[in-house]
C-alpha cells in the first residue's frame, strides 16, 4: 500500500542531502570554484605554426587556395575543416537540473563540464554554445545560423516541450546529426542500465513494470526508447498524474506517451502505478516519498536519477530496492547521459550520419551494457572513465549506420 | 600624369600573381589541404579528469554549486568559465578576401586559421563560428544570442554596407568588446606601418598625403583612424570616384568619409588623387595600374594589401615606391589584422573593457610600431610571429583602459 508514512522528504533548494554533504566535506565552494578558474575548456591549435613558411601555408596566401577548393567542392569541408570533428554543445539554460531557468551564463559552467568530457573522453572537440534564452523558433534560428562551423549538435537542459520542437525543427533543416542530451542520451544510459539491472535482479527484461516519473525531455524519450526495446508495461506520470489518453491536459509530446504506454490504462496519480511495479525510474528532481517504494515488488530497481539532487537519497531507496542507480559521480551506477553522447557523435562522424535513428540509439544501448560482463548491484553501467566506453557506443552506431547505408535504395 | 601606358593588369581570378606562383613551386593544393586535414583548431581540456573525485568535483555534483554560485551573482562568470579568455571570430565567408561571397563552409578554413593565430599568439582560446548568410538584423540576432559563452567578439569578412550595422549594434547590445578585424584590426595595422614607414622615407607622418582605393570597411576605418592620427590629407576613393560631399551615390557610412577627408575637395576618378600622393593604400583588391604609381611623390609608400592577391604586384611596386607593404606572409612588411586582434582582445580582457575605444585603437598603433626601433624598407613592422607583439599591444590597450576608467565620474 502506497500510504505515506510520515511528512514527505521535501528538503528547500538550499539544503543538502546526504550526498552533497559527503561531497561538501571534501571541497568547499571556493575549492569548487579555483577548479574552474579561467574556464574548463580552451582552444587547441592542431598544427602550431612556427616559421612564415607556416603562415605563408596555413594563413596568406596558402588558406585561400583551400577556402577555394570548398566553395568549388562543399563536401570538401567535412574532412579539411574543424567540423570533421567538432560538434557544439547547446543550451540556453532554461533547465539546468536543480536550478531550474537558471540562464545561459549560470548554465556555462555545466556546459562547459560536458563539454570536456565529450573532448577528454570522446576525442570530439565540443564546444559550448550557451543561447540567451528565446522562443523556439528564435532558438532554431540562432543555432542553424551558427551550425556551419559544427560536424553535429547536441542540445542540453532545454526546458520541455521546447525542446522536442527545437530538437526536431534542427534536424529536418540541417544536414549534421542534432541529439538532445536530455532525450537521447538519458534514455540510452537508462536502457543500458536496466537491462544489466534485470540480470542482477533475475528478472526478464520484457516482463519489467516500470514507473517513470516525469513527462518531460528525459521521461518521454525513456520511456518511447523503452517500449522500443520491447518493454509493454511502462507508465508515466508528472505532478498532474498518470500520463493516459483520458487526460484533456497533455502536451503534444505527450500524446505520443499516452499512446504507447500505460496499457493498464491507470489514471489518477502516479502512486497508484508503484504497487508491485519492477522499476522506478526518476525523470524529473519531484521528490519520491519512501511509502512508495515500499509498495513496489520484491527484488526492485530504483534509478533516482535527477541531477544533482536524486528523486529520493540513495541510502533510503537501498532499503526497498536491490539496485539503485543515480545520475551522479559520487555514488555507485551512474546513469548519465555522458555515457552515450560522446560515442553516439564519434560514430556518426566517422561514419557520415546525418540522422541518429532509434535503431541506433538500441544499439548504442546494447553495446553500452554489453561492457559490463558480470553486472552486480554496484556495477550496472561502465564508469564515464572507462576507455572502452567511447569506442563501443560508436562502433555500434557505425555498424547500424552502414547496414541502413546499405538499405537505401541507390539511384542508378 | 596618370594616364595608362598599356592595358590595365587586369587577371582573371583564377590566375595567379607571382607571389602565388612562388607559393605554388613549394605547396600544390595537396599539400595545402594535408596541412589543414582535420581542422586548425580543436578543443582543449584545461584540467583532464583523471578520477571518480575529478568527475564529482568538475561534473555531477560539484559543478552545480559553481552554477548556483553564477545564478546568485552573473559577474563570477568573468572569472570561473570560459568567458574568462574565450572570443569567437565570426564570419558569414560574404567577402572572404578574393573569393568573394564564399560562404560560410568555404569560409571556415579562413576562420580557422585566425582563430589558430589569435590562440597560438594571442594567448587566447578563439573560436571559429562560420555564420549562414542573412540580413542584417539576422546576423545581429544569432550573434547576439550565442554571446554568452564569450567575453569578445571579432567580425571578419562580412561584406559592407551591413559589417557597420552589425558591428554597432552589436556594441550596443553587449557588454563584451566587439571588434571587426577588417575595420579596426586593418586600420591599426596600417596605421602602426604607416608611422614607420614615414621615418624610413624621410617625411613627416603629419605631412603625408595619401590615396585609400576602397571605400568599404578597411578602406573607410583606416582612412578614419588616419585622421584620428592626425593626417590632413586623405583621400578615399571607390568603383564611382573619389569619396566627397558632391557624390549623391554615397552609403550611410561614407557621408562621414566625406566630412572627414579630401581637404582639396577632388572629384572625379581616384586616378587624380594619385598626382604628389606619399601614400597609396588598397583596401578593395581593385587592380592598380602601374601609371597610377608613376605619378606619385618621389620616396613614395605603397601598401597593397588586398589577400591574397595584392592590388599590384610587389615587385612592380618596387620600381616606384621606397616602402612596399602587403598583407600576406610570403613578402617583407606584412600589414594585417592579425598584429592587432588577439592583442586587443588580450588587454581587452584583462582589464574587462566592454568597448574598444579609438584611443585604444591608437595606443594600440604607437605600441606595435615602436617594436621596430630602427625601420627599414624591408622592416616597418613586426613578424606576426613576434612573440612581442601581443603584449605590446595588450599593454597599451590596457593602459589606455585604466586611464578611461579613472576619468569615469564614480557614483559615490
Amino acid at each position: 500500500m502506497s500510504v505515506l508514512t510520515g511528512p514527505p522528504s521535501m528538503p528547500s533548494p538550499r539544503s543538502q542531502p546526504t550526498a552533497d554533504r559527503a561531497l561538501r566535506a571534501i571541497d568547499g565552494l571556493g575549492a569548487l570554484l579555483a577548479a574552474v578558474e579561467g574556464g574548463q575548456v580552451g582552444m587547441r591549435v592542431r598544427r602550431p605554426v612556427r616559421d612564415r613558411a607556416d603562415l605563408a601555408r596555413r594563413y596568406s596566401p596558402g588558406v585561400f587556395e583551400v577556402c577555394e577548393a570548398i566553395a568549388a567542392d562543399p563536401t570538401l569541408a567535412r574532412r579539411y575543416t574543424m567540423r570533421a570533428n567538432t560538434i557544439a554543445v547547446v543550451s540556453d539554460g532554461t533547465t539546468v537540473h536543480g536550478l531550474g531557468n537558471a540562464g545561459p551564463r549560470a548554465a556555462l559552467p555545466l556546459m562547459e563540464s560536458k563539454a570536456a568530457l565529450m573532448s577528454d573522453l570522446g576525442g570530439l572537440n565540443a564546444v559550448p554554445l550557451c543561447l540567451e534564452p528565446g522562443s523556439a523558433p528564435e532558438l532554431i534560428d540562432a543555432i542553424a545560423r551558427v551550425a556551419p562551423s559544427f560536424g553535429g549538435i547536441v542540445l542540453e537542459d532545454i526546458s520541455a516541450p521546447r525542446c522536442f520542437r527545437v530538437e526536431q525543427a534542427l534536424q529536418q533543416r540541417l544536414d549534421v546529426p542534432v541529439l538532445h542530451a536530455d532525450q537521447h542520451g538519458t534514455a540510452v544510459a537508462t536502457l543500458a542500465a536496466l537491462r544489466n539491472a534485470a540480470r542482477v535482479v533475475g528478472k526478464r527484461f520484457e516482463d519489467l513494470r516500470v514507473v517513470i516519473s516525469g513527462a518531460g525531455a528525459a521521461g518521454t524519450a525513456t520511456a518511447m526508447l523503452l517500449v522500443a526495446a520491447g518493454l509493454s508495461d511502462v507508465v508515466v506520470g508528472d505532478l498532474r498524474g498518470i500520463v493516459s489518453s483520458c487526460r484533456d491536459d497533455l502536451e503534444e509530446h505527450q500524446h505520443r506517451l499516452a499512446v504507447r504506454t500505460n496499457p493498464r490504462r491507470l489514471t489518477g496519480p502516479l502512486a497508484a502505478a508503484f504497487e508491485d511495479a519492477d522499476v522506478f525510474i526518476g525523470a524529473s528532481g519531484a521528490r519520491l516519498a519512501e511509502a512508495r517504494l515500499a509498495a513496489m515488488a520484491p527484488r526492485a530497481i530504483v534509478f533516482a536519477l535527477a541531477n544533482p539532487r536524486p528523486e529520493v537519497d540513495p541510502t533510503v531507496a537501498r532499503r526497498h530496492a536491490e539496485v539503485v542507480a543515480t545520475g551522479r559521480s559520487d555514488w555507485p551506477n551512474q546513469v548519465n547521459s555522458a555515457l552515450v553522447v560522446p560515442g553516439v557523435f564519434r560514430g556518426a562522424l566517422e561514419h557520415e550520419v546525418t540522422r541518429v535513428t532509434t535503431p541506433m540509439l538500441l544499439a548504442a544501448a546494447d553495446a553500452l551494457a554489453g561492457l559490463i560482463e558480470e553486472p552486480s548491484a554496484e556495477e550496472i553501467v561502465p564508469s564515464l572513465l572507462d576507455e572502452r566506453v567511447v569506442p563501443a557506443v560508436a562502433q555500434a552506431v557505425g555498424a547500424v549506420a552502414a547496414q541502413e547505408a546499405s538499405q537505401v535504395p541507390q539511384v542508378s
